[in-house]
């Protein structure tokens, strides 16, 4: 299946349909499923160092994006101004390369390893808790996201049919998450998809950080999955007011949506949602 | 929501359902996530080590199953006689103490942390490709599952009905991943669940372990969400033949699967499934 060249966002394979007690061959397309490497390119002293970071399975796309979002949405970077450039790994030959990304930061623009090691990989190094993950979003994270608004319960229900009609490869292969941002009248602004929810929202928030559109105040982001944890630490990163979800919320995600002022919607469906969190962006849902 | 005592599997919560232009609030039961810190202790040159090695979001139950699991999956440990005993972490106080867990292992059992961070966290230190994953798990895996049978198309498409019946959490809350162990008549043998789709697998797998009962040849897993690489590469280490998938599947779930021999089926619903790799196993669909 890999045939030595730039992996494509999907790929072509051979399955079996067994249905109604007959089967047959058809060409099936697969969501493509590839590890990156993320690694980090930084000055100590004037003397240029490298370190991975991280590796996620992931579906190539935008991998430029995934890289600085990551970095991002887990405190390692403030802004765009410390990427100097993001490249493919030139000292990796073949379809390798692609599988790991650079992200060469600027000099003076500082960077702990074992800080990051100790956020992304242990999280704390005498035992972890909730309260220890959300100490973490409060260290970096000081302010509530921005968004002084009042959404209509329907502008809501139709983010979901907005999505299905811009995610395309979901469409074909069902194998995919998709994060989409909206503006405050349910505009959609970006999508991005990948097999990994978290890569996903990495992806879209990477392309917000690159375009200097972070943070993104005033915005709506859908995401096609659950919400965990981790997906309502990036939006509030990433300074995303209201974070909706197609499926349900995890306890820790509703616990940090309260903390944060971030708006939580969970079972969005065509005809009903829940809301979990600041319930006051909604009209007619009180003060929240 | 976090009331300072051991946390269960899930959390009541108010919601405001937003419902046909009307709206009501309600208790709403939700899936506990929590991080669960995983220590290994072992000996070296006679002197007792401890290494923190993963921290994983996670629903609480069956800890100790999903630490064991971990291990054993990645590789670091070869069978249940590595594992002196298993507990929750009394140097920490309060709820935190049930979100750490350490797995002492006997003495002369070795562990090399430097091995285990090159495998779970960043693969490899010289670049990662699909080609890297492969060869890590024909390292620690070199024999495929055994399962010499073969499986009527009817007894597959009764599966997620067992499932369903036996999945209690999901049913109320929406929020949980699950995996089931069946018989090769179809008889549900366990299920585990989680927040997090490894984490159910690596809880079924700990418990198979801690049992005594793995290779778990002659069986069949079923998952609730997507076959992504990770899951098939967890069921060929656990020694399960086949594996069926609620979702997609992705292209390196597929690729893994082809060369170890593994039977994966996708897209699995009441009356239909598509089969990826390893059709030799199931009744009418030819040596596959």
């Amino acid at each position: 299946m890999l045939l030595g060249e730039r992996p494509g966002r999907t790929v072509l394979t051979r399955t079996i349909c067994a249905r109604n007690g007959s089967a047959y061959e058809r060409v099936d397309e697969l969501a493509t499923e590839e590890p990156l490497e993320i690694r980090v390119a930084y000055f100590e002293a004037g003397v240029e160092r490298r370190q991975s970071i991280a590796v996620t399975m992931r579906t190539p796309g935008n991998d430029f994006e995934l890289a600085a979002g990551f970095l991002y949405s887990e405190g390692v970077i403030t802004g765009p101004e410390a990427i100097d450039q993001i490249a493919y790994c030139t000292d990796v030959e073949g379809p390798q390369m692609y599988n790991v990304v650079t992200v060469h930061l600027r000099p003076g623009v500082t960077f702990d390893p074992e800080r990051l090691s100790r956020n992304v990989y242990t999280t704390s190094s005498c035992g972890v808790c909730g309260k220890a993950s959300l100490e973490l979003v409060r260290t970096v994270c000081p302010s509530p996201p921005a968004g002084d608004f009042k959404l209509r319960p329907e502008l809501i229900l139709g983010l979901p049919a907005a999505l299905a009609r811009a995610q395309p490869v979901f469409a074909r292969t069902g194998g995919l998450h998709a994060s989409a941002l909206f503006d405050a009248e349910g505009r959609l602004l970006l999508v991005r998809e990948d097999v990994g929810r978290h890569n996903a929202l990495d992806k879209l928030i990477g392309a917000l950080l690159l375009a200097r559109k972070l943070p993104a105040a005033n915005t709506i982001v859908l995401v096609s999955g659950r919400a965990s944890f981790e997906l309502v630490q990036k939006a509030v990163m990433a300074g995303i007011p209201v974070l909706a979800a197609v499926g349900a919320p995890s306890s820790l995600a509703v616990e940090l949506a309260r903390e944060f002022g971030l708006t939580l919607i969970g079972f969005l469906r065509a005809d009903r949602f829940n809301v979990y969190a600041g319930a006051g962006r909604i009209e007619g849902l009180g003060t929240g």
